[in-house]
């Protein structure tokens, strides 16, 4: 079985539908170089609550593999994906949004105001990502290949996981390496 | 109208008048390549209290647009600018001090000691630099161009931002585009 | 007198004696390059409580200068090391787990995964490194001059620091410097 991934596009435009999603779009294509699927998608305003409500569902309820946020990470008032992400992780992986920043500075030098940050829900893996679409594909295109390896780790372990009927069945074959 | 600076030196030997404060001239040098005018200046004590009464007193009541601290940085016991700082930011900009603790790399490796943070209180940037005069060259004038558009974004932004009269005035014929 | 350091192996394997503590092994070797002696060393397994009450004894009880963890830093279920660190730190030190992710990005991707933090607990330096030995290799390597450097930082200063007899005798002639 894919990961289970979910895209939250956060912005208070995008919610209003008065500016069209380009940037979930984007993730969406650069997923498919990953074997994912897409379970969740919703644009919600620049509210932490909202936000933060989202991520804790997505994750305890729907208990996806990996969310994607896009937008909100910058220094306007409203910008608070970042802080909605740090309230509902309970682990940082700092190094995510220290090597997307990185990727970022080699396009240009405003990457270091994106205040994107990852971390770990549970198991589920959230990822805040720049809300313009140039952006997202480069930030997230030179790490995907790390987002496997990660999902893999996290689902690979036995642990405190629960395995679902179809998991158990799809996964027996050729299924993700424990590591 | 230009941004609206403060730059508090942090030095327990500045406070007490047995050092002079280089690194706030070569701050003041710097600034000269933005259009910014140096509102509030002070040398106050390696004390956490007075370094966060300092920056909450420039961002609420001087409503500073952009508060640069030198000092404290380090690893000595005395060294608290970043805890003060922490404790009166709401929101963190880490790809800010992560960028220039990359640019003080190119000069040394000591500078991965440096335990700077930038963050945001309300529509104030605060960010934190080295002690010496050196280290604060090589750490701020990279990112000045970038730290330009980020005030810019702060106050480019309508939101809940009330305009004072001179501002509305000023800006009005090539005042900073939103963004 | 040289630098007293602590090595926590944190794995849940190797406290149960089902894994031989490499990467304990090679972080004593590289030790060898600086004047230190490893005073404190234990195998723990991934729990939370464990590490940082290993933690805080080591920093408050036998005041080591440096204590270097192995292990429990990647995105397992179990791996908690960052978060029992930052539970007994009061100043974090972001540049060095920033630069030993950089360093370690230049041998794999997968660096990026790290969830390692650095620290102070007091005058203790905490550093978290990976649980591989060839990870804890690429890692610290780069940056033990700096820690040296840091260490030397630590304890050339006065302040609140109580000296040990021995500590005084042997110092005096050619003492780490104060900084």
């Amino acid at each position: 079985m894919g990961f289970r991934v979910g895209i939250l596009t956060v912005s208070d435009k995008g919610a209003r539908d008065q500016r069209v999603d380009t940037s979930g779009g984007a993730i969406r294509e650069l997923l498919a170089g990953l074997e994912a699927q897409v379970e969740c998608y919703e644009v919600v305003p620049d509210e932490l609550d909202v936000i933060a409500g989202r991520l804790r569902a997505w994750a305890d309820e729907k208990r996806l593999d990996l969310i994607l946020t896009s937008g909100g990470t910058g220094l306007s008032p409203r910008d608070v994906t970042p802080e909605a992400t740090l309230a509902v992780v309970d682990r940082l992986v700092p190094g995510l949004a220290e090597a997307m920043r990185q990727e970022g500075l080699k396009q240009t030098p405003m990457a270091m105001l994106s205040r994107a940050v990852a971390g770990l829900r549970g198991r589920t893996l959230i990822v805040n990502l720049p809300g313009s679409e140039r952006a997202v594909r480069h930030n997230l295109a030179p790490v995907l290949p790390v987002l496997a390896h990660a999902l893999e780790t996290l689902r690979g372990e036995a642990g405190d996981h629960v395995a679902m009927p179809e998991e158990v069945e799809k996964a027996a074959p050729g299924g993700a390496p424990a590591s």
